[in-house]
């Protein structure tokens, strides 16, 4: 028996990431996002929607232009440490200890520790509501080799990235293969 | 060291999103897309991107409503099957013996046995290239008791959705608990 539980935003799984900017003075910022996705295959496009009060809204109409790295479990504390300060008012990028790369194809950074990194230019602006999303074209993906498969393939065992869970508020992590795409449908 | 892997859609966890329409006749089509996301808190909404080749996107443009019903590990042949073949040729509801719903909110079916549903209202469409990415204020979430906790919120254990990798084509499972929002960070 379903029951409703209002109009709210319970989509699952939603992702964990970790979107980086500069400000006008060249200063990185990180901030930890999780209303987005994968919208387009050609061009390859991501999208993420952000609070017009946030600090990475500025820099994100200022730049057009911004990264978005993949945390694994491990960095769990900085990636939500990026969600709890601001950059108006913090240097988030010293306080974790982490490094911010300067991307060459885009104008924003990524973060050296993190094993995947998406770098993208803004090729769209939709304000919905209290979000607006930005539509990011993926110029290059990275991803350290520790990461990838024999194949040369993200393995995602290896990635670990996290899951956001939007009415419990808690990350989670990756459970066990469950079946090949195209495959598991075949028996129908 | 980071390797460079080009300009593809390599974002993770990616979700396993069965999109719901009916066409003009009134027949339900259920769709798999990992293209999706949460785009905004307030409305609430959440974005689908297809192709327009397929079938649910004429449904989507001529009823600017669906459905998302997320799907449990235990379905994940069902889910597989829905992206496998075209509702412009098949019955995939008769071919998976799944139960439409008729929402009483929106133009759209949703799957009965599947835990997690969203009924959503289009309020927005963009063409990005080879996908279209329709935006839809979710009227409401219905999910299973069956999944909800003690304190009546999802758990997501219990939900136990899918993951699809983009780079490997793969499902994957939920893992275990890593730690609470707003508190992992606070000691940094």
């Amino acid at each position: 028996m379903k029951k409703s539980l209002g109009a709210k935003t319970l989509l699952y799984p939603a992702p964990v990431l970790v979107v980086g900017t500069y400000d006008k003075a060249d200063k990185a910022n990180m901030m930890t996002a999780s209303w987005g996705g994968i919208c387009c295959s050609q061009p390859p496009c991501v999208a993420v929607a952000l609070r017009k009060a946030t600090y990475s809204y500025l820099n994100l109409m200022e730049r057009k232009a911004f990264t978005i790295s993949i945390p694994s479990e491990n960095y769990v504390k900085e990636a939500d440490y990026f969600g709890l300060v601001s950059g108006r008012t913090t240097d988030k990028l010293a306080a974790t200890k982490l490094t911010a790369v300067r991307s060459k194809l885009v104008e924003a950074p990524y973060i050296k520790e993190f094993p995947l990194v998406l770098e993208c230019k803004v090729i769209d602006i939709a304000e919905i509501g209290m979000h607006t999303q930005f539509v990011g074209e993926v110029l290059d993906v990275k991803a350290e080799d520790t990461v990838l498969g024999k194949d040369g393939a993200i393995d995602i065992r290896k990635l670990r990235p996290l899951v956001f869970t939007p009415d419990t508020q808690e990350y989670y992590g990756i459970g066990a293969f469950v079946a090949k795409v195209f495959s598991a449908g075949q028996g129908i």
